[in-house]
């Protein structure tokens, strides 16, 4: 197949669960509810093109597939599927890592506040014990680097806009300066990154208010809610995204029980879209299912809209190559990228990239047969989907994982 | 094809029009419109399919299918068609029978006033002649049995909210004990029930309001349109559903002219999908189609919902194994059930098992050859669909058609 | 093939650019977008299908295919595409004329502002030169004549209700007869015309509100946008459709950047259906997609309806046939029509109808192989969406581009 051999970057995906997981841990990280299945697309999916990486027979039993998984351990495991990706550049959102919530062990126990190294010197006064900022910095430095470790590709990072936000306002809420601080943490932050993320989906829904300025009072929740603080955030991002070449990922359409769907339909961002047009951003809707042929319309009106199928991929199992065929209708090829979103399971990172690739290649096979396309032009379109895309809009970090830009 | 020979459960369905047809009156029920037409992909399934079971060749034209029809007898041809689906227990909707609106003869005259036995006594006082609740549970039991003998399958009974809310205000309109009096009529029907159903899809659409307690005042329109009292009577239904364990389905997407598809999308249940979760009920999702990769995706977020693709499959002829194809790929498999919703022509209740089963053995057939699944687990979730994921959440009656909980 | 030799009728197309295009200009007509790309769907059926006509190799390279396209001149290509489409009715929307908005050379300089007799004598005292409603139908009858020689079809009027009343107001705002002289232009424009046309989507999107009166006061603005007035002028549209027989085609889902695609969901003309079910009126429901499945079911759900794919068909390429699959699951047969939307390139004219007919000849070999119907059924079905379907709800012209009714 024409994808066989090609080199992906991983656009978006998040970091790995570092435990053995018995069979009820392991299903809950299967499905975006709750708890997933081995019984679903998904599921048939890992028994088909998990096992045989982990020296089973295709269609291993989940019990068998699970008892091989512990007997080689999660660092091995992890180390064969993020290799067999065959992803070269990883760009990872580290405002979100996957934990255990039932206090089993976890190696890499979670730590969610982004550094914000405008506050630090003032926290550290509590003593390193108790700065979170620092803690972030350590944790995140260690995640990435053994995520490096174990794929042996290039990592990058992903800065969540309402995780510095959150952390900011946690520290500093009643802080006359309180915006200028959210905006220093994410320039400082955005030194060491690619791009930024929103995930505006699950707080206000993707028809968040277009505002310039920021609310006058701001609550002491912890979980950012308000839609005129999240609308004024968005843009804020958007104007550092263009100012420093950073894309701004959204998160829309298919995710998990904290979403409504129907609230992250990426149509909704239609007004943003033509607002930022022509400012210098580049915008990145991310999974876009079911929705992705109306994502695919904005790609194709927007000349600063990129679009992927992210976590789609993995979960759908063989019906990847009809989805990215509706996604083909109507979005330039020079818009499409590839993504996993995986989290916590590297098989997800995985069965992205092997569904992706299989997918791919059977639809430009179709349409080689039916000579609608030249092996020459699939080829290319492969590379772009596969990467060029990818790099096109991406900094180039000078060091892997430790890109400065200033 | 693997599921020739599975026996199915039609868990959702409607009465058969006891009445020879001419082709006006046949072609009223051969669309969701005021009428449909044997010039789309339904008739061309009736002319390929039914045509064998009436002796004739397939694809006969649509004139002499009729003659054949009305030669053999609505009788004759019913209990060919009911056999030739291969299913062996129905769960019919006794809420709304089919009936000729033009005063032509039909055995079975409509009545769809429901039971309410907390009323029966006082209005027995009227004799037999003018009480609505002992003739409706004549003709109901009249048309079970009959459907029952036509069929040689098991008749188990689906009781529609809005009709029993309906019949108690016309009865109770201004009692003090209104609500009570319609809790105990629910109760009643339950208990030889196997599931609730509501339509508030074509009442006040799915973003129904989310009550607690009935509304004040109960107007006196004889068809439910207040949302207030809508939405207190699903929150009932939902209620009374997980204690008895008793499902609730609901009408979602594709119907009849009454609708607005747009007001039918799933997805508008999401918060009561979230109020509802936890609570013991099963939400089954009906037809669902165009948004059924929408449902799917609630099936894949909450353990408590199923769907299904209901009047979708009928109408869309040789296209069933497509949309069975979207729609698997985010629903677990144990979320998925088989019904026809065949209203009024024994013709829709077969072609929904033919074309399932047709539909459901070329997407299998190919995942098989592509080595996504294993024959076993194909054959399992061939299994799922047909029965078992409806015999897991429907109770079982003691007796065909009037099991006894209490 | 079935459908090689089958004359089609175009039932919604846009004049052509009478101009020889540098690689930047027929890029920009090549998308929906400020500008489009060789690098789609779209670029690729260019160099597949238009290629071979101008004399050169399937897939030969953009630059190649434009060099060789100014080669030949615009007019000679022109006549290749258009007669190479075999269309032999063309229904031409006269409201909005393709252009160059660069002040390049075009033979066919651009001219909105349709004809309103009414008026037209007494602005007639400035002079000719001044006239823009004689300059209109001067420029429109030069257009369509061409049109007419280049194509070798017979040419046929759709008139813009928007521009018709935009057209009026900006000559007679202030007159009390306003809305009188909008209704006499519209009945005056339609002595000539086959059908009305709206682009409410553009304005205030499907939901505008349905209102029997004309506002109270009319704004200055060239373009209408008060959802006041433009109710008004669709529903005094469908008012003289239904009385002159002629349908009215309403823009729905896809288009270009002006548009929010989801204020075009066919769906939310619901409500509109209902008022004009069984006034007399066809309503035309144009491109559809995304959103075609919707529309399919407004076709099954309303006899008054027809639909068709128009500018998707072009812009998706290999895709044709899965999407006339998707529309075909629901939509009677009687109710889809052939149209390109082509728009500025002939190309788009001849992609049109070459996609639609290896699409839908497919998706029949297809049925055929699956004996779920026969040929003459598959070859009926084809000749009434090739023109049928068309001819029965548009009046036929006494003389091409010039009938007139009363």
């Amino acid at each position: 197949m024409l994808t066989d051999a090609i080199p992906l970057t991983d656009h978006h995906c998040h970091g790995i669960l570092g435990a053995d997981l018995d069979r009820p841990h392991f299903e809950r990280f299967l499905g975006e509810g709750p708890r997933g299945t081995f019984d679903s697309a998904l599921g048939l999916a890992v028994r088909r093109y998990c096992a045989p990486l982990l020296d089973l027979p295709a269609h291993a039993s989940p019990d068998e597939y699970l008892d091989r998984r512990v007997e080689l351990g999660w660092r091995e495991v992890t180390a064969r599927l993020l290799r067999g990706a065959g992803v070269t550049r990883w760009l990872v959102d580290t405002g979100f890592w996957p934990e255990l919530d039932d206090g089993a062990a976890q190696p890499h126990s979670t730590f969610t506040v982004p550094v914000h190294p405008g506050v630090r010197h003032r926290i550290r006064d509590n003593g390193p014990a108790s700065d979170p900022g620092l803690r972030f910095v350590a944790r995140r430095d260690a995640q990435l680097a053994e995520f490096r470790d174990l794929s042996g590709g290039a990592v990058e990072e992903v800065v969540r806009l309402e995780q510095v936000a959150e952390y900011v306002i946690a520290q500093r809420r009643t802080s006359p300066t309180l915006f200028a601080e959210i905006e220093n943490a994410l320039r400082e932050r955005a030194r060491h990154a690619v791009a930024f993320k929103t995930i505006v989906a699950y707080r206000c829904g993707l028809n968040f208010p277009l505002v310039d300025s920021p609310p006058a009072t701001v609550s002491s929740e912890t979980r950012l809610s308000d839609p005129h603080l999240i609308g004024w955030l968005v843009g804020l991002g958007a104007r550092l995204g263009a100012e420093l070449g950073l894309p701004l990922q959204f998160h829309t359409g298919f995710g998990d029980h904290d979403l409504r769907l129907d609230h992250a339909d990426p149509l909704l961002l239609t007004d943003f879209l033509r607002t930022t047009s022509g400012s210098g951003l580049t915008v990145m809707l991310l999974h876009c299912w079911p929705f992705h042929r109306q994502a695919s319309y904005l790609a194709h009106i927007f000349d600063h809209v990129r679009i992927d199928l992210g976590l789609a991929i993995p979960h759908i199992g063989s019906r990847a190559g009809s989805v990215l065929a509706e996604t083909l209708e109507l979005a330039p090829f020079r818009s499409l990228c590839y993504s996993s979103d995986g989290f916590g399971l590297p098989e997800l990172h995985y069965l992205g990239a092997v569904l992706w690739r299989r997918g791919l290649a059977r639809l430009l096979d179709e349409w080689i047969a039916d000579d609608a396309i030249t092996t020459a032009d699939a080829e290319a379109l492969v590379l772009a989907i596969a990467e060029g895309n990818a790099h096109r809009v991406y900094p180039r970090s000078e060091e892997c994982g430790a890109s400065t830009r200033t």
